[in-house]
């Protein structure tokens, strides 16, 4: 997907440019990967136009292994496979960010089960970890069939599966999403939401939140996850991100994560300055599985997942722009001290 | 007028740019009402040059009707009739931002009583509602004697009439301003003024304000107004913006208003966030005279004034860049959280 | 359409930022005329969303009436109704310019026969031009059917008909195309083509033409154009510009047009600079229009539409940014020295 | 003056940003010659605020002295005295460039005679250079009568006088041109003009120039020039530059100058580009104020000229942006290969 | 030193563009003394080239004297004499400002003893303070020692002499900075640093301070600078700038002096927002010294340079943007509404 | 190597903004063969900082393997290894492009034989083409020695190898680049040179060349050519590219290669316009590598050659941004007619 962004805090409708970044659930966390050294391939299917090279450069730059993906043909027209688009602004004050999906009739919805050869993909163990997402199941109803198809393979292949739920209510309905990801969670290692995902996609409420979610109860939320692994008990871990929103700029920032029947609680970033908060959630995500590889402990792991999205957060774009050693600093509790 | 800015908050000596934006009192309100899809028209006097028609493009865009304009014709040197310039920066931590003017000898401080035929403009109840304020008023003598002129013709067709009180120190003394608008405030039927309007452009003291008006007693507020209410009795509404500057990027804003006997407080935005602090107080009469045109409630109104000024200052430029259900989201307490 | 641009001559697949534009064919041929102050009108579909807002608040900067645009919901995914974009960048050198076009989907090439009512907005002889052309014919089938079905409303209301062959190869095929448009031309009274429509569209073949046009025969033209006007009688006017491409900053630019029997070659740009060549057929369109509109003579009429042609050129993006006294200027031969 | 350019070759109606520089007549000779490291000081009027330190810090940048120039307070409104402003874009193709004058008003031109004491600067023959010209005389009456005070100052003290007749129409007319022009003469040493000046500001005609000026007879220039020598033969040179406009970006640049009864034609640039050719004419002067104030010969000095305002024109602003080097390299016929 | 930033928040790993300013610690002091109309110069070694007249234009428009500047023939490879770079990215959140320097083998780090004429410069009694600092004195041995030899002639010529210890780790360690340091102070009268400085540059211990200095005890720094003044008598003021880091965007910001046996604690800004935090040190220096040069009282010198150091962080570059009336205003506790 | 460019015609010394762009000489050929689908690789030696990372992002972005570059610890300060740069302005009418080195003391000068195992790189015949020149050579006596080496390893291993000679007079004398080149062509397959490279790097004369270089005469550059043949008839291929500087923006451009005894011209491109002409060169010599290794004859690979030097300076940056099917369009004659 390739993002456009007013510059600033302008705004999409009164804007004469637009700043372009490529990104995507699981492309944010496999190019953050790349970037710190792990190897690291995406599967997707892209237009071969200069669009699609736009997304295939920048990948390549993170040095993730982009060999798998599909290039359909350009018609030309933009009528058959196209490259899917966002139009994101950064709020401000009272004024929250705003994506806008242009994201229909894309090649990467088109994909279909059969497309990819997951299991040569996954053979040989070659592939540790394998990580998608609700977003791409939203895409349609054959994308939803690739997640299943894809996980299964991974799993049954011996790979660690990780899935994002992070649910978008502009591409499917929470009904549908629940019908869709119920599906998939039994061979799913590595379970991860934010603050309303679980009740959206698998249907878990959490007591008191109220509907602005400006204040976060973090008993709520382990209780609930305690409903989520009884529900199903093949996930070893359970993460979720916590996000406040004080205003445009300026967010509270945590996340706890279940591992093996206990709750791992992040550091919390309190009044966290925000630079373009899109992105945050895969930050967790990279964070958590560059520990969880790299074989650092469940607490470790969920404060480099946190540290990561919070530095994600502070440079405008989807895709991580730190190193993993500024991720240990803040993971650490550094501070924001000039370095020089 | 046509303000330019330095970009981010970079300083006018030093800047190597200028953003250009086009704005002014009446016209900002105008430009919001137009956009939230009433019929609005917006009466001045341009030069007939690019710098003309670039306010000209700038009113068109929003819907409001420009076609009573004046059109003065360009000399090619500027000597006679100019377009009014500001030269504004926007301050960040300690440092405020500032507005240079350089409106001598525009167009519109030569419009004289006569060069507009108000009495045809508002006849036959076209026109619902009349908005003017005090900037126009300080432009020159014959500027002032517009101002009455048109007031008059508006209240005397049956136009509600509103003005902001809009004192500019650089345009013209308090007394002078006294002067003037003592005269006006008898066919006003809605007045608005900020912290420091009522005293420096009616005379109006406020118990317990200290002189860089860091804290704003809301309670001295109400007692000034009560003072102007029963030395005005004509007005039925009396609106007024309370800005406490916590620093260049942070204020705190509210509103409150008066209306039939009742003050009716805004919801207060502690640490707002201000991209541009300039144009919230005419954000606020906007969002105000909206409420009451569609028939809202007084606190309603109040509210939707005081949320359309907090959102119009999360983006540069003085004009209003939001929806109106924008505006209503932030009214009634929505967060910032990212639509997506 | 929603133009996005590289700044310079930077491409598509490898710039940071993109230049926003609206545009399109009949939105340039309106956009001009109201500019130059013809009570001008556009109909079209567009999104209920800030992208649809870029559209329509350019569009009312020229002053051009956009009441009967039909305002398709958006549907939050990008999935159902779209703003058609085009990503364009501007060649130099011996690399020429570059559109992808992404208007597959879009809200305008879903519109069908009645959902305009084209009897009401031309009855009572109100419009006295409608003007349209081929990339609207080519969007859809149903687009086709409503291009048939505004030429014969308009032509049978008594208003003069123009048509822009405008060839685009990428939308659809020349068979289809000379198959839809020789259905229209019947109703038509002003076609307009570059140096390949008229083969491409209807058919008809220019003697003397190498595959690159690098050389364009004005003889050559003027046989093509008889033998149009013998096919189809009831043209009375046959414009068409010719444009040899030099480098990819450097054409030599002019047109000539067919009235009533005689040819009208137009001031001839040889070697004119172009900034952006993008919409200088419509700009022709435009000052053809402009002057028959007007009452200009064929010859004065042809030659504002080449000098306003050229003049467009001069700036980036589809649409006129020059006055109507620059064009007539230019038509008359006037200089590019500096006016000061 | 501070100059306002949009970016590029938009223009100045749509543009969103202006690119500021200072300059103006004088300013740019005595930039260059500062830069070149004579001792320069420059004499004006400012207004103290951003505004004026704008052009105060520009100034500083190249070494010129700006000990003398007088700080008119500043009224906050713009009402007294302002800085001058012009608007000026960039021509392309058939569209020459704008300059829109915003320069009524100005605190320069409220100087009056005695505001300077001119005497004090040129006594003990410490200054060997006086320069100004007909820009500066047409700002208004009092200027005019310094502009002959302080020629008469220089004069009298034993400086060179120089006088670029720079015609500006919107400034004055031809017939005040000349009557204040003829005054100033007689005390002049170093006359010089463009393609028009000597007939708009002195009324010499030239025979055989059209009156787009597109082709300049040498001769017809030459004997002009002898024209104006029998008329005031206290001239020891009068230097003329001659400009041919090709196209907006490309022009025919070469200057001729007569000395002591002969005459030197400098190298002539056909087909020169042009990045902005605002400030070639101050170019010519400095280059050959430079070369006579060096010793060079006449030849060298007109050729020194007109390199050094051929290099002024490949940047954006009206002051010279080379060294004294690239001049010099120019003017010996270097090439315009890379230097690495 | 010029430093090369991306703009905004953005990474130098990653950023397309880099904006460019002049600085370093005794050019952001002298430049900022000569913009509040102080006679000030500065001595410095630059290489002859575009980069070295960067510097010296930015320089110059401060109006700061630098014809004591040496100026290094540039060889055309850059093995020889530089020009310092460094590379400067602005933090936000829990991400810290970072700076990257590229100052090996720069033409002042090869400045060496003999080299200027010190005792000719301070001659005289011709100046009246000098200052310089440690980042100067650790660029190389021979930086040391002409630090060491300006040091002492200024001293015996009777000019106040200011050190700022500005300890950098990347230049030297912490141990030869000492050793270097003790054998300068006692020729010093002001000795400047910041919360680390006196630790690092002259192994004075602070009592309480953690390793981040999220929190910086003011008793711990007296009674450090009690210690200070007792080993080096000589000393007549100690000034340390105190920064808390809060986060990226705000810092706590103060100062606290001590002159003549007592101590003087400036204005302390809580929750200061920060532009760009580099400088701030230098911005503190230069209000001191300005303040007693101009001979106000210890207290206002403090608070004028705290003021000034706040103000310097609301611009982004090295080098002081405000005037001096600016920063009289914030020290007197003056707030940040807007001046219109 | 990092080039830092100001935008549009600015000049390095008065610009706020640098553009950056990653580049070199082996650099940008191995850029344009990967991007172009060949597999390639680049050694080098870079610093493991942000500057270091730039490059490397950027290289990988085209997809080369980036695995033998060897990582140079940063020291902090830039006095050990830094990453080279180079600050280059792009010229336009008599003012030429400049390019200012500040490569001194950078890593790869520091490169020494024995830190790459070159043998292993080559062994197997797993590389068929290697790719080196004359300003690697001239960055150090121990570069010198390292070409040597990898050319001597590669030959050995049955590699073809292309050495571009490439002349700096900034980092060595003419006779220094002879007498280090003289002993590598022996195992040098194809030679490459531009119209002044074979008299300054090996020291045969053209016949006809003036000292500007405005003419190049064909049959001179044949006769030369012949005589280095029958110097080294171990050459196979020797290519040359041919530039005259008509102007800043406008050069001729074509190239020569001999291939077994034959001489094949390419296409002349007259009036080029060169948005950039760095790296035309390097174009020239990817293109003629690729149509080689593809199995092109000589004749078109001498076209495509010079096709790809004509595209790649139609961009900025010293890298092609263009793809393979632009290339052989021109390469055939293709028109900058827009593509839509």
């Amino acid at each position: 997907m390739i993002r456009l962004s007013p510059p600033g805090h302008q705004r999409i409708e009164l804007t004469p440019v637009f700043e372009a970044y490529a990104g995507g659930g699981e492309y944010n966390v496999a190019y953050a990967l790349a970037r710190y050294g792990l190897r690291t391939g995406w599967v997707s299917r892209l237009v071969d136009n200069p669009l699609g090279h736009f997304i295939r450069n920048h990948a390549k730059s993170s040095g993730m292994d982009v060999s798998e993906v599909i290039w359909a043909p350009f018609d030309g027209s933009g009528r058959a496979d196209r490259i899917g688009l966002n139009f994101t602004e950064v709020g401000i004050g009272v004024r929250g960010s705003v994506t806008l999906y242009d994201r229909g009739h894309t090649a990467i919805s088109h994909l279909k089960p059969g497309d990819v050869d997951w299991n040569r993909i996954f053979s040989g163990r070659r592939v540790r970890w394998f990580h998608t997402g609700g977003i791409f199941s939203a895409l349609s109803d054959s994308c939803a069939a690739v997640a299943e198809e894809s996980i299964r393979a991974a799993h049954e292949n011996g790979a660690v599966v990780s899935y994002d739920l992070n649910f978008r209510s502009k591409l499917w309905s929470s009904a549908r999403a629940i019908e869709v990801t119920r599906n998939l969670v039994p061979a799913i290692d590595v379970l991860i939401g934010n603050e309303e995902d679980f009740q959206k996609v698998l249907g878990f409420e959490v007591d008191g939140v109220d509907e602005s979610m400006s204040r976060l109860p973090v008993d709520g939320y382990k209780r609930m996850v305690e409903k989520v692994v009884r529900a199903y008990p093949n996930l070893s871990i359970v993460g979720t991100t916590l996000r406040e929103v004080v205003s445009g700029l300026v967010n509270n920032w945590s996340a706890i994560t279940y591992c093996d029947g206990a709750f791992y609680p992040s550091r919390r970033y309190a009044n966290l300055e925000v630079e373009d908060r899109v992105g945050g959630g895969d930050g967790f995500c990279s964070g958590l599985i560059y520990g969880l590889l790299r074989g650092m402990s469940p607490q470790d792991s969920v404060d480099l997942g946190a540290a990561h999205g919070a530095l994600l957060q502070s440079t405008r774009g989807d895709t991580s722009m730190v190193t993993i050693d500024e991720a240990l600093h803040v993971m650490k509790g550094g501070s924001a001290r000039i370095k020089r």
